[in-house]
């Protein structure tokens, strides 16, 4: 039987401001990218969070990022490797402790934002991002983009790599995400987005906006919950996956 | 043979900014006070410090405080409780990572500043960081003031509390520190530090600013580290304390 | 002719967070109180709010506060008056670019969250902020609690002193908001909301909790935006004020 | 008679730290980049600069910074450009007030850090900047290297522009600055130091460090004061530049 692991970024909220539905997010996913406070997340709904997630049986893993607040982490910054090893493994070992605390660990490690983006292609700072994961210890698995530059620095540094893809992008002949501002970068119809799913998940394939059909191995679809209607249509994703006779469930 | 601990406050430079010569405090101390980035203190620095202290077999302690850059973490804050013990668990969690990186672990905890001098009388933010200590896990040990409220309430709920004293500060008839601000709070003297050190630890006394000879029992005696002369201040306290046959070792 | 200026909290995001819908809200009141940045409000929201409220004719004031992102500013804090005098400052500057941007200039000054709860009673943090707004220049008014020590200290200063009320509040006897937190602090009836509105700024008066009634003046009333169903109640006292004769217009 | 600004960076510190000695630079230098909050510099530092800055008769340059105070504004970031103009222009008007309050005014922009060295060759960036100072209304001169993307788009605008020139970097064949890093970038001996000063003032020239003597046009050096022994050397630069008979005075 296929299985797929749904994960989402959550406790994106900040102080009196919230951007994701946690709450609704938690029973639709298995693997939450928890924000640990350097583009998002404070102390309390970190706690939150992890409590929920525990509750719902449901992974947590550090979503690190830059520290930057005003920016939420979407603008790349050409932070030294040894600052960045040390920054994520401050974010991992913050929210370690709510983990621990609601009863579970942290499982796994994903960049978000603009150093998601960056590690793909940039070898220095995906480096030290695996530097950061090391330095935390448990030697975590690390979350991200097929033939990105973390997976396989990662991966030689003796990591367990998770590949993800995303059901609501559209994907270049070459298996890259067509970059956002491009047109048709995301896709927004929700039956699409849902047809899309099941066929990454059941063939290992997507359609190229060129119309080809390419390879995309993926153990994780990575779902949004930050625009309206978002959680509903993770919901569908997750209730067509099971009625295509694939199993949901975490990656660890 | 009578033995002491010996505490200073490290790590509290932020990004470019240096205060604490933390390299050679750390050849005087048995314990450090590690900022977790709160009030002071970046991942670089926390890594750097607690690499040093286990190199030199100094105890690794969180100093947890309001958040609060800007002002160093010495204005009073209202934090409502939850915020409060979640940021105190945080704090814990991000030094942890570095702690255990190098090789040890995070063996106290000890609050910062105004935080410090607010549990002194404050009921429910000593509950919030007793929570936070809690939250953390590891029933960590809790350094304060003799007949703090902090002390009380962590004593309470089952952590062990370690008691400080300062040779540099003028104490009340009532065993209390004079507070900064008013006159002769400070002890400038160096030699009458030094003197004051042995007699703290030997005998359990001191003399108050009003003659009267006063107890005052303290597992740790807390030594400055930011001010000019200090580190060599520190240095000839605990080579008296050594000529004066005690042993200056951690208290854990 | 009554008149009466009607002020809410507009620009209160921060980076990718937003709490209140500004562009509605300014369609309804006569004075903007915009966040400056130290508990909310970034430079791109600033100048937004800005624009949209020279274009609607709406005064544009500098809603200045502690500095404290993560607690958003409602959380005491013992700040050094040189301090709080420069933050103040600090803050109505950065306002003032883009209120002269836009084609206008400050008008006005409003402390925010646990600042406006204190200089209700603590004349240094109060003079602090006087002192600020001195610093700033331009003799701006100051708007605040009727019998605030604010306002007396600002009278005092020679600056204008605007006195405001808040129909959705419950008041003691003497005159004083019920703290948040004890019951009936906050009226809830829409329509007992709005008719509070109205008769406050007819007769100068309102019942207080214990059924007594109160003088309250004022020439402005704060309405919220920050709660669902908040604007459209700020439109129904609007139009209920008009109806009955009043006229809505800014107090400077 | 030849006539040279020289300009330094202050007001770096922030809290309780400090970085530059403002005080003794500010009895040298004729115009002060004062730092604004964004990679250094509070309030209350910002408002003492400026009335020592005044004192002296020293002319209060805006020292625009990207918002990153833990990486000192040093590391670049993709900041878009209506978030860069917005957060330029907040820079100015907090720095403006306390000019003012000392009865002056900001007379000159100067990018600090990696917004520096970016906006040499990044054309976006460079007109976002221009665009902030625009926003802030004045037509404030702009200080920057010569060549630089930032000048010429400043021009553009109608900005008047201030070259600059460094005595203490070496400089390739075609003008540029060696990048800090490569070897030799930096010229550490001291006398080398006075004396490129004032071949760069006198003959517009330099050597690189080819050997072969180019031509960097300056109307204002700038002089250095965070490292060891900095104040000293800025002085004798100055008492040699006017003992070989050049005026040293601000730009504007």
């Amino acid at each position: 039987m296929i299985s797929i692991d749904l994960n989402a970024d959550l406790g994106e909220g900040f102080g009196p401001w919230r951007l994701t539905d946690d709450e609704r997010l938690l029973s639709v996913v298995t693997s939450a990218n928890v924000a640990c406070g350097f583009h998002a997340g404070d102390a309390v709904t970190m706690r939150r969070v992890c409590e929920l997630a525990v509750e719902r049986g449901v992974r947590i893993g550090a979503q690190v990022s830059y520290r930057d607040l005003a920016g939420f982490g979407r603008r790349a910054m050409d932070v030294p490797p040894a600052e960045l090893a040390a920054e994520v493994a401050y974010q991992i070992g913050a929210l370690e402790v709510f983990a621990r605390a609601a009863g579970a660990r942290v499982a796994y490690v994903k960049p978000h934002g603009a150093l998601y983006n960056r590690v793909v292609h940039d070898e220095e700072q995906a480096a030290a991002v695996v530097d950061g994961v090391l330095l935390a210890g448990g030697a975590l698995p690390v979350l991200g983009l097929p033939g990105s530059r973390l997976l396989s620095v990662a991966g030689k540094a003796g990591l367990p790599v998770v590949t993800e893809a995303f059901a609501d992008r559209a994907y270049t002949e070459q298996g890259t995400l067509v970059p956002r501002g491009q047109e048709g970068a995301v896709v927004s119809d929700p039956e699409a987005v849902v047809e899309r799913s099941v066929s990454l998940v059941r063939s290992g394939t997507v359609v190229s906006r060129t119309g080809t059909t390419i390879e995309v191995r993926a153990r994780s679809l990575c779902l949004h919950g930050d625009t309206p209607g978002a959680v509903e249509l993770a919901r569908r994703v997750r209730r067509r996956l099971e009625e295509s006779g694939i199993r949901v469930e975490a990656f660890v």
